[in-house]
């Protein structure tokens, strides 16, 4: 099968999510990057491209250049992964999308509730794809997770318990830290700080592995470091439809916690828990019985979405390059005008994250309220 | 020094906690246990009381009769412990103080928040002692954690994050299992189920290391265990005064948690990590820096409480003994008309305990409304 | 049943080891020390008698008068104590033994080989019986381990790996360091330092876990702290009757390690594994299905010597506790002139831990040569 | 920069460790896959080759065909991988280095001594490089280790405890497992099992960390599986230059084991553990100090070989891919001219590996006879 022709906006040098999203690409040999508006300054994404290895023809100054030119061209890009700040997503995602060019684009959605809906809009009416990575859930075991639930292996879902800390916002942020410079700015990572950032993926994770749809929720968000213009810890509780409720908590200034996603769940048969910094394993406990500990590729028989044997660590790029796969499926059968039912993040997804953000800010300036999603 | 004379109310065959507080005071081995009314069942008061190696004459049908006989006695007793079913506490205990016998109840407190009050009044104008056995505040490294929050090791705290869960009632209980019978009714737990039982643990061991007070708290709690009549899962919102916030978790239906009692704390300098069920290891993290393990007794200079060298675990027994050894402190200054500083969980604390399940019920009563404490 | 009337030979202030078997001869309150003979030096010996509460008539200065005196007492000791350095072990023995006088020893039997089988002839000729405390088997999940490789859970076994890792002699011990002063002394300690101390505790636990017996031995023994003499640090290949093989490292030299003793076994049909230093726990593998985590008197059914519910951790002391209450149980029997089936370790193991040590030092003295022990 | 060409002999369907070279050699995008010959069966390789999406032309019958072929091109392969069974090693290796093509073997180096002298000879006379995979050294935390014993951070070494256990060969192997069949086959893998297949591995990893030569050996070896013509489990006394002593073991029938390698270091001033299946973790005890847990790209200063920030698992693939990195630095100097200081294991420690199999196997044989290396 052909390589995927893949364009990439924002992700230049210095960029962490860009590079991840390269790494992502490549792992599995299923795409091509051949063009890139890396960056918005034009000295700066040359460079950018010359050290990724793309024609200069190629390299653009801005993702609207890009949309055109490659729309233009026979061997133009058939997918475009856009990695830049929050605010960025929806203007590149439509500006590709209503080109027939598939959007791979990072989280969350976008930077405003409006912004989202729309984009959303547009995203479903697109005969091109849209897939959000929400790369947690390309860990195997959170797939297996998944599927457990569905098997009924938990029973009746009651409890959810996720969380996402960090500490590395612990102090003011470094002004040369560009990461968090546009982290803590409202107006290009949207109203939520650590809410958007790492609490959408609990968000999502939780509801991707239990399956459960919320309700309402109640949050109560500070800015711990003085000045902060966005939360930088949240502690929120959840109510899903059908009964069952939830605590989740973000945040990214705990100190001693570098990227420690857990998520607990409990129902009236059993338990299960996992953490993404050692993510081959997750303890799963039928009620009365020992816990287990499932192993990717073990003898658990979580299988979906892995490369080597089990006690051979599969990590953070692994899973991300599960996304990116799950989207070359999809991307080749709508070359053969097929469908595919590749698991991935969807719009819908981005937009429940960028509802769950707006929430959980209304609710915590309304001291915690209860508001409906 | 002569072991101090100890009765006790409740604890009579097949009770959990009666047998834990025998263990706790034999073990440094500073208390005779001399007399019971271990039972309200006549016979089975004496059939534990003569398994216990009672004389005949110092077993009692009834908690009453036992305060008027050993207050009359040259060698009555000088303490007593009582472990009987919550709504138990408040009679005892004033009968025991008003004559004079120090006490060393089992939490929570009473079983009302009308019953907490009337007997803190009597406890504070009390000549004798009061002792409340929240026994996870006699952990080694829960002392150490408090002392390095006094000292600023964590700096300004600002997030407490204190889990409590359990799996024992995720059915309904055997109807023969006298411990899951009265702690899930009402008329003699209270009317926090899963809150008062070990919510209050919670509570009070997050409030002993940080030193924090609460403000208020937002609670939603739930029954899930159809035909349950008290909460056996809880979800609450802590604020404390200064600033700080946190999120408490107690639960009796989590699969996979035997007595998952956890505490995370994070300063502005550092985080603190520690579970009940390895109590021998803590985690601490000064911000920027490797995370440290700290064990007891080891090179952590955690030695407060320790009875043996580090890496020889000690465990539930020898935290619950730490609270009895404090208590044969301020007892011992009590015979020779003193004062003792020795560290112990008070009726104060037991009232703040009885406060927080109050507030809890009545917050998840009105929606998680905010609940000022 | 009347408390168990004890003596202790050893154990004067500053011990460890003496204060240990107090706790634990206390915890399930069937023995009450009544007389000691607590140091060689009578002023400490008087000393450490009234702190500990013995009337000042039963307070010796030695425990040749103490066997007199108290085996003419009609309430003299039925059982003693004896935690002298190794060197003092056979003859504390056998003067109380020779008495009719019940012993509880501590490890190893004997500081020399020839005595201990002169010890172990004489305490099989007596009439009153000889303990070891090799507590670690008093753990219940080592218990509950050699049930459950007695009950074929592991099928054959091939493999044991055990391992018991400290780090307090890393460094030339501190003068004043009473412990590593006869600890490293082999007039005291016996030839074997590492391997005499704590290396037959390993090698008790994995043949009391597997029921297997040695047959051979290859050890290479090293003192890496300059002027020390006697073995730091051990490395042991084992091969066992029946042809399991296996290794044995123990260590006072290996930094990081408080106290770990590890014990992992491996069969056809599945694997275990766990470390003394949280001992709740223990890791159970059935070949081609997921580990499960077997608590303590939790969901795996390890029941055996268990005070309270899992999840509330019991430690060392609790171990080495269940070793007095099999020899109370013993005792007990004893004075019905009955037999019980009480599980405790006897001479017979204290011989085999001498003969262990004999082996090793001259194995490692022959260039690490295979000796049949 | 310009893709090396590279070249693959064996890896075709259905192998494990072929894949896991193509995932490694594309990671950092450094390495284009251009030919191959990757079966000794015609028809396999030819299905595999297009599904690599090799040209039809570059998809060879044999190495040795290749090797001419690739020799001859303009465009040939700068670079082969050599993932074939270890017998094949030798005499492809020695086909492409005679044509100054470098190679990427897979370990170990060989399955006979005397081959291994021989193709060490022939390396070392050529110009094209030579690569050894002994991956786990490119892990991260394995260099930070070798880096940290480099500086002096755990004084002077005494003592190695060294394991690599799994479980896959447990019973005998399904005759339809290709990776079972070949491996234990010592006409295809060698005299050495467990020993050659990750004894070897473990042998490596202790001397890379350690930077210590080993003196001599003593091993005792089993196959406990019956039939099984190599060992499958062994046990290894290792003696270094200089004095420090070491234990390994290697064993394939361990039960719960899926590849659990791991690495114990002790010096006198410091010690360290780490374990291959958590990778992004290792403890550090400064003696005296509280145990240290680095992460990688953590506060530990550990980022040698990292892609991207703590808390982001990498795992055996970026590993591996470290590996292939180093050789493209290496390869892309060379094709300057220059020599580059890139770090992976040479010919050299891929001799090393096959002296050390050859000495436990004649070790084992001499019932644990010291064997000088």
């Amino acid at each position: 099968m052909t390589r995927i022709r893949l364009g990439m906006v924002g992700g230049g040098k210095g960029a962490f999510i860009g590079a991840v999203h390269r790494y992502a690409s490549r792992l599995d040999d299923r795409y091509e990057l051949v063009a890139g508006a890396l960056s918005s300054t034009p000295e700066k994404a040359r460079e950018s491209g010359l050290e990724l290895g793309l024609a200069e023809d190629r390299i653009y100054d801005s993702f609207e250049a890009m949309a055109e030119a490659e729309a233009s061209r026979d061997d133009g890009i058939e997918a475009v992964a856009i990695v830049t700040p929050n605010h960025m997503h929806a203007p590149a995602a439509k500006a590709f999308l209503s080109r027939g060019i598939h959007v791979i684009c990072d989280k969350p959605l976008t930077a405003t509730l409006e912004e989202a809906r729309e984009l959303t809009r547009v995203a479903e009416e697109a005969k091109a794809l849209f897939v959000l990575t929400h790369n947690y859930t390309g860990y195997p075991l959170m797939r297996h997770a998944r599927q457990m639930v569905k098997d009924g292996k938990l029973g009746t879902i009651r409890v959810v318990q996720v969380e996402y800390a960090q500490d590395w916002l612990t102090e003011d942020a470094d002004p040369d830290n560009k990461q968090a410079d546009w982290r803590t700015d409202p107006a290009r990572s949207g109203a939520g700080g650590s809410t958007g950032d790492i609490g959408t993926h609990a968000y999502n994770l939780a509801c991707f592995v239990t399956g459960l749809e919320l309700e309402s929720l109640a949050a109560d968000l500070q800015s711990f470091v003085p000045g902060r213009r966005v939360d930088d810890n949240g502690h929120v509780l959840l109510r899903f439809k059908g009964g069952a409720r939830g605590m989740l908590w973000c945040s990214q200034v705990a100190p001693g916690n570098e990227n420690r996603l857990t998520l607990r769940v409990y129902g009236d048969k059993g338990g299960l828990s996992w953490g993404q910094e050692n993510p081959n394993v997750m303890e799963f406990t039928p009620f009365g019985e020992p816990t287990r500990i499932l192993t990717r590729n073990g003898a658990s028989g979580a299988t979906d979405g892995v490369r080597i044997p089990g006690g051979h660590p599969e990590g953070y790029l692994e899973g991300f390059a599960n996304i990116y796969s799950a989207a070359a499926d999809a991307i080749e059968a709508a070359r053969r005008g097929a469908r595919s039912d590749a698991l991935f993040p969807t719009v819908q997804d981005g937009l429940a994250g960028v509802v769950f953000v707006d929430a959980c800010v209304r609710s915590s300036a309304a001291d915690a309220a209860w508001m409906t999603v």
